[in-house]
């Protein structure tokens, strides 16, 4: 016999800008922000960039009354900056390193530093399981000639793998954080289609904030107008995403978020606007099973047509990752090789004196060791970047190995939605033997 | 309507010990290994230590017959030595790279250059979908003096993490690979119970090989006597685990091992012996969802406490890594200090002359600079190591944050599962007010 059952859930996400000693009013910022987790009480709470441990213990603290259980994720030097604040018990949780995360080098942009990530909390919600992720992409410091797309796409491409195969058994998925990718953009067209997940600014029956569901926004003092002006009013670039199952319906009932100012305090909670979502779920408890078929719904003919046209695109924007990570490789090791070809032409000059016994040393002392050390210092700088341009390198190939295969998946499901009534054989039909081949010749290099 | 179906399949395990130009023999071993793979047609071949990717594209041509599906699990410097070669389609992949992974100063052991990790290849084997995983832990170099115990403990823990939430939608689970355990070490205990893995070794039908299994003995002419000879005949590090599902029974016909040469050969495959499992499945059509179940199923009581148990050693083992990194850390800033001390010392001693006008540099010219090179590499090796032990402290920190929250989660179970009749609402049940904070408070540090 079945039961349903309706529960709502607030679900509450923040970039916290939580940069101590350089964010502005930094500490401030977070009374408010616990201030307000301690009223409105919301079910689940997702920051991004709480980079000191310290000013999430200071939360944990302030709201260890409204929100029980809490997870901070550790990662890489600094943190990976992720938590989560919960009013239902965390059951499990899990982390995920994404593979690329900038440059160590780009020190002022400090991505690299923050060890970029996902986090997975298993939260049960009364019978249900709902698997809870919150992440925070590498940052686009420029539109028009963005360095960065190919670390970001990994990044999105890594994020809807870890989704994908880590949500099989949830009843319910929620994804918060600020992807840093506007919503047409690739990474978030690949990341919605190959999960399924739905935008809940898309999705909410009311909607209450910023036009357009805008999340850095030109009303923010806190905001550099350098950065968002060339967009009108600001971007869209956080977001909540969700998905049910077999096992819950899940609808978004409400959505607003904060516009550049929050009534009754001095001060913004961060740069970034806050996002809360209502979510009504209808539960269907003494079911068995049906966790797994939420990866299957919905993905027919036109879904998996789209997904395999997503993956094209980025497969191409990955290659072109691997070329340029390729030249700055081949440069490093031309530089190095210079270096090294130096250093050897010095000491041949040094060692003339030397050798022919009793001349004097015509070359100044000084200049020697300073040389010396430019070299090596070539040297050394040289040999560090194409080691850590060859990581990158292998992460980027990886990717690009692990589409190829995907593809290959697809294009079978995209078979099987095809021909008349397979609709529900999709994944277990095999192509016809002519088929196989030829996808596989167009799928290797 | 049910339909069984039964289906074998055959399972081929086995560290390569491909290390170009430094292991003995490595091309004409991989002659050897295409050439029985390619004969035998194991259905599912799973590599560990193919160090080299040209390595890797010679098995791939050789096996391009008899196994159309294969994946090269790419990661760090190096890579993860990982491969998969497969009968059945490959549909998806995902690689998880451990946190942890020993020091890049211990160069001679290598493992940190090696990018350790796990690998997942989701297979369609007729109509279950398999989910294989292949790995490779970090060597143990000394069984009495075992500093990277917490380091294999912590690999072994993300490990089962990931098994555990990736394979929640499997009708069938493959573990292969060289695990650098013992079976009754704590990792290998900590992963055959929180995940239900099942030892192809203890469970097999029949089985031929190496005395109790061995897979590193001292008959194989490659295995160093010295390091095997603690443990008189040998020692068994490599596995095949497995688990079935709802959908799937799974049992182990038959097991074999290489024993330390192969008739007709000159040389063994490798230092490691091989491992072949056979494994009949039922497989179960028709039926819907299920996937699920197998992540519950067995756990309670008697099972979920044994799970407690081993957690509550991990953690005292992760505990006493965190110690050792702290120890570590503090050296570092210690020494750091000091160089930069010397340094300034140095520096007043050399600007006494230059600050009284026309005195003579008393300090020789050759010993300054070679003084100041000294400092400066103390300050910046140190600088790299406090950096890099923070990075291990927090890795350590943040599995020791997932093993609290975990055990709060085994503890409802347990609860659930001793209270009487409550067995099915094991993971819905809560525990009774007054043992929540109790547990807690015991938890927390």
């Amino acid at each position: 016999m079945d039961q349903t059952q309706d529960i709502t859930i607030q679900v509450f996400s923040l970039n916290c800008w939580g940069v101590r000693y350089i964010s502005k009013h930094c500490s401030q910022r977070y009374d408010i922000i616990a201030d307000t987790l301690l009223r409105e009480e919301h079910d689940i709470v997702l920051l991004q960039e709480v980079w000191s441990e310290k000013d999430y213990l200071f939360l944990r603290k302030k709201l260890a009354s409204s929100h029980s259980y809490s997870h901070y994720f550790k990662s890489g030097v600094i943190g990976s900056g992720l938590a989560i604040f919960s009013k239902h018990r965390i059951q499990d949780t899990l982390l995920y390193r994404y593979s690329l995360n900038g440059y160590p080098y780009m020190a002022h942009h400090g991505d690299w530093f923050g060890g970029k990530a996902v986090g997975l909390a298993v939260l049960s919600i009364g019978p249900l399981t709902a698997h809870v992720y919150v992440t925070h992409l590498h940052a686009e410091y420029s539109r028009h000639k963005d360095a960065y797309l190919p670390h970001r796409v990994v990044q999105a491409w890594e994020l809807q793998q870890f989704i994908r195969h880590t949500s099989a058994g949830a009843d319910l998925v929620i994804l918060g954080g600020d992807l840093n990718m506007h919503p047409q953009d690739l990474g978030t067209r690949l990341l919605r289609s190959y999960t399924g997940l739905r935008d809940a600014y898309t999705e909410a029956q009311t909607f209450e904030g910023c036009e357009d569901g805008l999340t850095l926004v030109l009303d923010n003092p806190f905001v550099s107008k350098k950065e968002v002006a060339p967009f009108e009013k600001g971007i869209r670039i956080d977001y909540i995403l969700f998905k049910g199952s077999g096992q819950a319906d899940i609808q978004c009932t409400s959505m607003s978020t904060t516009q550049g100012s929050i009534p009754g305090h001095p001060l913004p909670y961060s740069d970034h606007e806050a996002l809360t979502v209502e979510l009504r779920l209808q539960a269907q408890t003494a079911m068995e099973g049906g966790g797994d078929s939420m990866s299957t719904s919905g993905r027919c003919s036109e879904d998996v047509a789209k997904v395999v046209d997503i993956v094209t695109e980025v497969r191409t924007e990955v290659k072109v990752g691997i070329h340029c990570a390729e030249r700055m490789r081949s440069t490093a090791a031309r530089t190095g090789t210079m270096g090294l070809a130096l250093l050897l032409l010095e000491l041949a000059i040094g060692a003339v004196p030397w050798l022919a016994l009793g001349a004097e040393q015509t070359f100044p002392l000084t200049s020697f060791y300073l040389l010396a050390v430019l070299c090596c210092t070539i040297l050394l700088s040289t040999s560090m970047l194409y080691i850590f341009y060859t990581m990158e390198l292998k992460s980027l190939q990886g990717t690009e190995d692990q589409m190829r295969l995907a593809m290959g998946g697809l294009q079978d499901k995209l078979w099987g939605c095809q021909s008349p009534g397979a609709q529900t054989a999709c994944s277990q039909r095999k192509p016809p033997e002519g088929l196989e081949p030829t996808l596989s010749c167009a799928e290797d290099q």
